[in-house]
C-alpha cells in the first residue's frame, strides 16, 4: 500500500470550457513572421510567459534553461544580419523549382517584433550526472524545448504571437549574445501582440507543404502495425 | 503594404477564464510515476491527445513524428526489462550520498499505465533539405519534443497523467519496437487517468532538487546582464 503523501492533491479532468481552452491554444497557435504589432508587451505579461516556460518538465528537475530578453535595437540588428547571411546560404540549398518560393517566404520577424527572446540550455547545470539523463545526454535540450512550447501556448492565450527563427549558426548567436561555451542557444523567438493569425500553418497556406493525415502516423505496439484506432484527418 | 490574405482570421487574447485554463494546465502538469489508475483510456480521448500532438509546430512543417501506441502486456514487459537494466546502470553513477535516495525513487510506471506511447522522429521525412533545418539538423527533434509537450498539456486537461521515461538505450527501444534506422525514439511516455497529482514536482517533494528562483535565470540583451524585469520566485 503506497504511503499517503501530504504533497498530493485531487487532480481530475478540467471542466469542459477549460478543457476546450487548452485545445484552442494548441490548435490556433501559429509560427508568426508578419503579423507582429509594434505595441509594447507589458512586463507583467512577459513575466507570466517566462514563468510558464520555467514550469516546463525537466529531466531530473534540472531546469537547464536561461532566458535572454532582447529589446535593444542594436542587438536585434546584429541578430538580423546573422539570420540574413544564413538564409542566403539556405536558399542555395533548394533546387531551381523551390528556390523562388523559398526566397519569397518571410521567415523571421526579428526587427518587427518588440521583444526577441533567446532560450538557452546550460549543458552543465546540475553537475555531471543528472537523474534521467544517464542514457541520453540530450534530454536537457528536450527539457528546454518543453519550456519553449509552454511559453508558446501561454502566449497564444495572451494574444501574443511567437515566431521561432532557426536559420542561424549557433556560433554566431553565441558570439552576439556572449554565451558561455557550455550554453547552447536552443530557440530564438520573436514575440509581439497579434490581431490576426493564419487559420492553418502559413507554410500550408502558401503551398510549401501540407498537413499529413494523422492516420498515416500512428502504429500499434510496433512500427508498421496498423492501429485499431482511426482518426479523422 | 502587405497583401491581404484570405487565410488570416482575428486572433486576440483569450477571455480571462480561458487564459487561466491554459496556465492551469501548465502549472499543474506533473511527471507521473505512481498515480496511474488502471481504467481504460477511451479511444476518443486518445485520439484527441494524438491530434493535439500532431498540431505541434514543426520545422519547415516537416511533421517528423510517429506515434506508437503500446497496450500489449508482452511489449510493456520487454520495455520494462530494458528500463530496469538501464536504471541499475544509472544508480551506479551516483555517489554513496545520493544512491540510496536514487534507488528509492520510482522512476517509471510502464506496467501500471494502461497506455504506453513512443513518440519518434523520422530524420529523413521531407527529404534531405528541410526549410529552417539547414543550420541545425536537430530541429526535427525539437519539433518532436513540441509534440510531446502539446500532448502532455492536453492530457492534463483530460485528467490523464503522463510520465516520461528516459532511462533506456535508444538501441534497445528501437529493437523492441522495430524502428527503422533513421527513426529515433524521442519520448517514451506512460499514460493513464489520475485522481491526484503532486502539488509540486515529485523530485522537489522528495528532496532530490528544488526549483530555481526564476530571477537567476533571466538576462537582458546579453548573457550575464541583469534584467530590469523582476519576478516573484
Amino acid at each position: 500500500m503506497p504511503e499517503p503523501s501530504p504533497h498530493l492533491s485531487p487532480a481530475g479532468p478540467f471542466e469542459a470550457d477549460a478543457r476546450e481552452a487548452v485545445y484552442r491554444a494548441i490548435f490556433t497557435r501559429r509560427d508568426v513572421r508578419s503579423q507582429f504589432q509594434p505595441r509594447t508587451i507589458p512586463d507583467e505579461t512577459l513575466k507570466r510567459l517566462l514563468t510558464a516556460a520555467h514550469h516546463a518538465p525537466s529531466v531530473g528537475f534540472m531546469q537547464p534553461w536561461n532566458f535572454i530578453v532582447i529589446r535593444g535595437d542594436e542587438t536585434k540588428a546584429r541578430i538580423k544580419r546573422a539570420f540574413s547571411a544564413a538564409n542566403a546560404e539556405a536558399a542555395m540549398l533548394f533546387g531551381p523549382e523551390r528556390r523562388p518560393l523559398y526566397s519569397a517566404l518571410k521567415l523571421d520577424g526579428i526587427l518587427e517584433a518588440p521583444v526577441n527572446l533567446c532560450i538557452t540550455c546550460d549543458r552543465t547545470r546540475g553537475g555531471p550526472v543528472v537523474l534521467g539523463r544517464t542514457h541520453n545526454f540530450d534530454t536537457d535540450i528536450y527539457s528546454t524545448v518543453c519550456a519553449v512550447q509552454n511559453l508558446w501556448l501561454a502566449a497564444r492565450a495572451e494574444g501574443i504571437g511567437v515566431g521561432w527563427v532557426s536559420i542561424f549558426s549557433d556560433e554566431e548567436i553565441g558570439a552576439i549574445l556572449g554565451l558561455p561555451k557550455d550554453v547552447k542557444p536552443v530557440a530564438y523567438l520573436c514575440l509581439g501582440f497579434v490581431d490576426e493569425l493564419f487559420q492553418e500553418p502559413e507554410l500550408a497556406a502558401r503551398g510549401w507543404r501540407q498537413r499529413i493525415n494523422i492516420n498515416e502516423l500512428i502504429f500499434e505496439d510496433r512500427w508498421g502495425n496498423t492501429p485499431t484506432l482511426k482518426l479523422e484527418p
